[in-house]
């Protein structure tokens, strides 16, 4: 598979989400509080007796504080706007967190799978596994002709939504990304920002996802997503050697000047840390690093985020407290990490996008794009 | 005298220039060629011959290269306007650099002494002798009444131009310099930029000078000078210990970040260095070195400059080319300093405004406001 052996630098992870409902029931956005609570009581059994279920965590929404909720945002497993209107409605995780499911948010059930790296596969099958198991016990609205029933038109049909999330510096430096987001849109796929749909695009990162669910099988959407993300890595990593061939320099001060304010600055937004995180995952990439240290991007993904870090500091912050913990975290972390070396002729800096030195991530969630 | 023991902090350095002329030849900038070196064979020796210019530097101003030039531009012994019309010019400099000379720039003779720190008498003392012994010889233009008569009527009466440099990040971080500015220029004396007249205000960097010289005693210009000097000092330590005590991970961040991007960017406008080196040595004077390090103020007033830069070079650079060198600079020199310990409660930060451990400079220029 072409690009497929650069895919770890440019990929972070894969999701895949299935929508469906129950037949018998109204969609949770029209049910009253009763055939919500009727909903819960009918699935949530089935789901926690999943075996991928076995010791989850399974809460009902509505009993958890808003800080938990904000984390479980952040974390990608609930969306944002239903972190809100919670009644009746369940959230369910397995241990590790690669399986969650939603009772009453937008559909009557939402499943999620979350793999890192790009091949969507093992997802797939996770899903389609548990899938299977359910529609064994639970009756769901499907229709013969146009598939499965969902709230939202735009999940009508196969009710899956998969998404991958691209760490795109290269094409973001080089000021090709409004081009190749640009040619991804005129095929049919959506691109959007670190938090789902109308989320401006941070530390360079980029979720393409499919927009039919009508009319195409499940394989055959992931097939069309997995040749487009093949050839996105491959404009990725050409842009990457043509910087680093052309304009080392200018990938040293950026990736230098990420690393420095990451160690040393005592104030820092979360928007500020996003990008200087991103950068400093580019400069792993480009080698600048001798010894393996841990993904930058787990930082980016979790920690420094506003709700994790209240949850860290075990006490309300007020924003400017979080932005100054925040810069305390990130000192820390940065001062028990090797120096980089931020040398290195263009040869060597070309050799070394093969060899990266960051550390494998055992696990990640992505972002949701729910809508 | 209040405000003394904080001035090694506040006060760069001062100088004092005095203005003479011929009363037998035309101004020099009324002068044609063979006037110019009439009055150039007149002084130069004269002042060759002085015992404080024994085994100076001595060269007629045409003889030199533009960048060695632009050199004596950034070190503040000729002036940016005089650099280009040169000839029947010369220019002597005694061996640390505290004491030159300039013939035929906008006056006849230009003396300019420099020293370190806030005593504005070392420099006073050394014009003034020589001033004494080469009125012995050569036979200037004076007017009972007006006093020593000049090229531009701002320096008539004394000649005399006594200007010191200030650093104030304490004022500018606190916004509150314009407030300074205004209050210094109400009673009459003037307040530039590194770089004299009209120059922009950089890297917190202020000269203040007399701008009347007729009607006033030296001595009494040069104690009005030193009493404002000593509200601005007192202003500043202010400023600084309010910043400190109220703002201290402003200050902390501003300096964390300063420290940071000179050890680690890959790529340096001057205007940037000068800024970053400025906060640097406030951090130096808040005390988070625990170690003496060499004065940032060495670097940011010569070395990274451009002409000082392509000296060091060797070579004719392109301002990207100097951009980089620069910063290459910067890192190995910040990379041979202990790392700063930019912790600290408030309590300690404010005792350590009093025992900054920065090394004393020996020697060091002070920016030219000639007019």
């Amino acid at each position: 598979m072409a690009g497929k052996g650069n895919d770890h630098q440019v990929v972070v992870s894969n999701r895949i989400r299935l929508a469906r409902n129950l037949a018998t029931a109204p969609f949770p956005g029209w049910a009253k509080p009763d055939a919500r609570k009727q909903v819960l009581d009918r699935i949530l059994p089935v789901v926690e007796a999943l075996p991928e279920m076995k010791n989850a965590f399974s809460k009902p929404l509505d009993s958890l504080t808003g800080l938990e909720k904000r984390v479980l945002v952040e974390r990608h497993l609930i969306s944002r706007e239903h972190a809100g209107n919670s009644s009746g409605s369940a959230l369910v995780v397995n241990r590790n967190q690669s399986l969650s499911m939603m009772i009453n948010e937008e559909d009557h059930l939402r499943m999620q799978a979350i793999s890192p790296g790009f091949d969507l596969q093992p997802a797939y099958q996770m899903l389609n596994n548990v899938d299977n198991v359910l529609e064994g016990t639970l009756e769901y609205a499907f229709d013969p002709k146009l598939g499965f029933l969902t709230s939202c038109p735009s999940n009508l049909g196969t009710g899956m939504r998969a998404s991958v999330m691209l760490h795109l510096p290269g094409l973001v430096i080089s000021e090709q990304i409004s081009k190749v987001i640009s040619g991804v849109n005129r095929i049919g796929l959506a691109v959007r920002g670190l938090f789902g749909e109308g989320s401006e695009a941070q530390a360079n990162l980029f979720q393409v996802s499919n927009q039919t669910t009508l009319g195409e099988s499940e394989a055959d959407i992931l097939t069309r997503l997995e040749r487009i993300i093949e050839k996105i890595i491959g404009h990725e990593m050409n842009a990457r050697e043509k910087l680093i061939e052309e304009k080392a320099t200018l990938v040293q001060d950026q990736v230098g000047r990420a690393y420095a304010t990451l160690r040393y600055a005592h104030v820092m937004s979360s928007k500020e840390a996003l990008n200087q995180l991103s950068l400093l995952r580019f400069g792993l990439d480009c080698g600048f690093f001798q010894e393996s240290i841990p993904d930058p991007m787990d930082l980016l993904l979790m920690e420094i985020q506003p709700a994790h870090l209240q949850l860290l500091a075990g006490e309300k912050l007020s924003p400017e407290e979080r932005d100054t913990f925040r810069a305390e975290l990130l000192r820390k972390k940065l001062q028990s990490l090797p120096e980089p070396d931020i040398q290195g002729g263009d040869a060597s800096l070309r050799e070394s996008l093969q060899t990266s030195k960051r550390q494998t991530r055992p696990q990640s969630p992505t972002p949701s794009d729910d809508e």
